[in-house]
């Protein structure tokens, strides 16, 4: 009755998203655990960057230009260690979608600083509520704030 | 004294890996935990199959040709999602390093059977052992086998 038609173990039946059976054995039980929550969690994040159509870089950007209004250009791209000419592209994308002004600085002739427009602001809001939603929906599917520090605990043992 | 030198909260000071800020603000503070976590635990089985000069599938491979010696290529390609030709080609190298070897497949001609070489067990047992003291150490890291288990289960609220 050994090895007729199916595979025995370690072959899982399951294999659907390709690499499932792979990274379970290659990286253990936890490894393998960490990656499928670390995955399923980033969906939730991945649809909300579709939704508003940002990259989560330009999302970063705008929540630091709101929280620093009128710093120059470098000085958020150096916080958030983006090239300069990456920097520049992103930035001018969000200027073209009215979200974002860059106004000559007061201090330095040469040097834009960054602001958000009403309009930026606005979707930045709108757009950080639905943020926060997903945040407390991970925490309700954990059981609550005690579970989630109870994990963060525990990821924080193996960081 | 707002805004002279250094960035206000949410700059994160030491943003020594280029995208720790982005990824903390975008993903959250669970998705970005679950993200520094499943990389650390990674980190230690990159450099298990740098030791053993393997890649993950064909570690993965040699642990499912063990467990069903004999078996069709086909078979073992299917059971774990490799594509035929990718699966070719990993066996290749495999067989190049003498851990595996190609029998004509007694019911079917045509039909190449995969064992492990003498040599090929040795080695996939020295990695296996290698690789059960990673995931042991794992475990210590965390703080023993119940912490281990209520972060799988905290896991898997999650997946």
């Amino acid at each position: 009755m050994r090895q007729t038609t199916t595979l025995p173990a370690p072959s899982i039946p399951d294999n659907t998203d390709g690499d499932r059976l792979d990274t379970a054995t290659a990286t253990g039980a936890i490894g393998y655990r960490l990656r499928r929550a670390q995955l399923s969690v980033f969906q939730g994040f991945l649809a909300f960057f579709e939704e508003f159509k940002l990259r989560p870089a330009e999302y970063t950007v705008l929540v630091l230009i709101e929280a620093n209004p009128g710093r120059k250009q470098t000085e958020i791209a150096e916080a958030l260690g983006i090239k300069r000419a990456n920097f520049v592209t992103l930035v001018h994308g969000l200027e073209e979608r009215k979200l974002v002004e860059r106004v000559p600085s007061a201090q330095d002739k040469r040097a834009n600083a960054l602001h958000l427009t009403r309009a930026g602001e606005a979707f930045l809001h709108t757009a950080q509520a639905r943020h926060a939603a997903l945040e407390a929906e991970t925490v309700a599917r954990l059981g609550g704030p005690a579970a989630r520090d109870q994990l963060l605990a525990l990821l924080d043992r193996l960081i």
